[in-house]
């Protein structure tokens, strides 16, 4: 990833901490792309039949992370309102996923280290919730 | 739009009514659309200066009505909680876009046409806000 | 849809036809709802385990097609040979999806739908594709 | 990112190897975001007249990366014919925006970070193009 680069040659004023953003780009990417890759995987077991939900919650996190990581990234015209309801989104997302997969996690190591990744971003998400106010 | 047709062949039970949700996606997707496009448009206009809040709330809209269209095509392992905070975030990305496209619908029409449409999906999301409760 | 109404407000030149053009992003938008249904749809079904190969190419005709359907939204600095090759990815993403569906047309009205819009947003892309030269 | 994690707990045969495979995905997944930064920086730059054409580039590459990063997460039913036209489609569209942002490198430099982005995932495409054969 070059976000920390990438976030550092913005031209313009950034009303929030640059390296606390880069990093919360960083785990909702991450999060997006272990959600995606969860759902897929849990396609391919045998008991798929009793990862439907998981599946489902999988994929809108996934849409969800990626998402709110774009809106992220943009900081030109910056309005507080529509970033913290979309963290709020988003954080509720991470924990519908992060307790679904932990359902799974001591049946398939894809869901272990998705709850993981869910964790992590919901937690990073309120970190910048917190500092917007 | 396939939308209708498609909700309606759905194998399982829908909390929601199908008419009503077919009728927010339809929205969702058409808001989307209108504001990637009106985000086009304002980067070809002779004054894109003026018009650099307005792009950026464009594209912020249509990612977040993009994902939300794809949420509520998922009825699956459905998570009320889950819906509801997507459709407040898109509530707010709409009002903003419709409030910063309002301001240039004098001058341009692709401005007028896309509050138009973020104003039609403001209130097709509060009214599915209002049916979930 | 507002896919006219915006086309018409573009401020630039398009090299392309616009009423094609519009017609074609509404037959991607279209073809992308359906396939996101329809992966969601065959999630409920008893036979989930036999559908696994259809709910795979469903979320990737999804992704495909709204990406394609956002290129071809915007018409600034317009580059052919771009447009060229992502009208080809998802002339295959819809055969491939279209394909798969119809095999199980016929137990499931989701696969039917979902294959007549695969089978549309091919020949729509193959026209655009045509004019493009 | 999770990437080698989550891809080294998928259940069934992959034809790929797994290690290219996840490399290429980080590499797209770094290469959308920073399409996503730069054409908000861009928007930024006092001129932004001048950077008309580095928005849309960048803003379909951010597209095509994370749809293609999408499809190379799902190994489920793998459909060569697909995957090798979206990394095609890939290329392209990091050649496009990797020469657009080239242009404005001595300038910005988020326009030289963003080229470099695009360049690495422009070559990890054609090395998982030159596997798949």
């Amino acid at each position: 990833m070059r976000t920390t680069e990438m976030i550092n040659t913005y031209p313009a004023e950034i009303s929030l901490d640059r390296d606390l953003l880069a990093r919360v780009v960083d785990t909702l990417v991450a999060c997006s792309q272990a959600c995606t890759a969860c759902a897929d995987a849990c396609l391919s077991e045998d008991t798929v039949g009793e990862l439907r939900k998981c599946i489902r919650t999988n994929l809108d996190c996934a849409d969800i992370c990626n998402t709110t990581a774009r809106v992220l990234s943009r900081h030109t015209g910056y309005d507080a309102n529509l970033t913290r309801v979309q963290l709020q989104a988003c954080v509720q997302a991470c924990r519908s996923c992060g307790d679904e997969c932990e359902r799974h996690a001591g049946h398939h190591e894809h869901c272990r280290v998705c709850a993981e990744a869910c964790r992590a971003c919901e937690k990073a998400c309120n970190e910048l919730l917190a500092a917007i106010g």
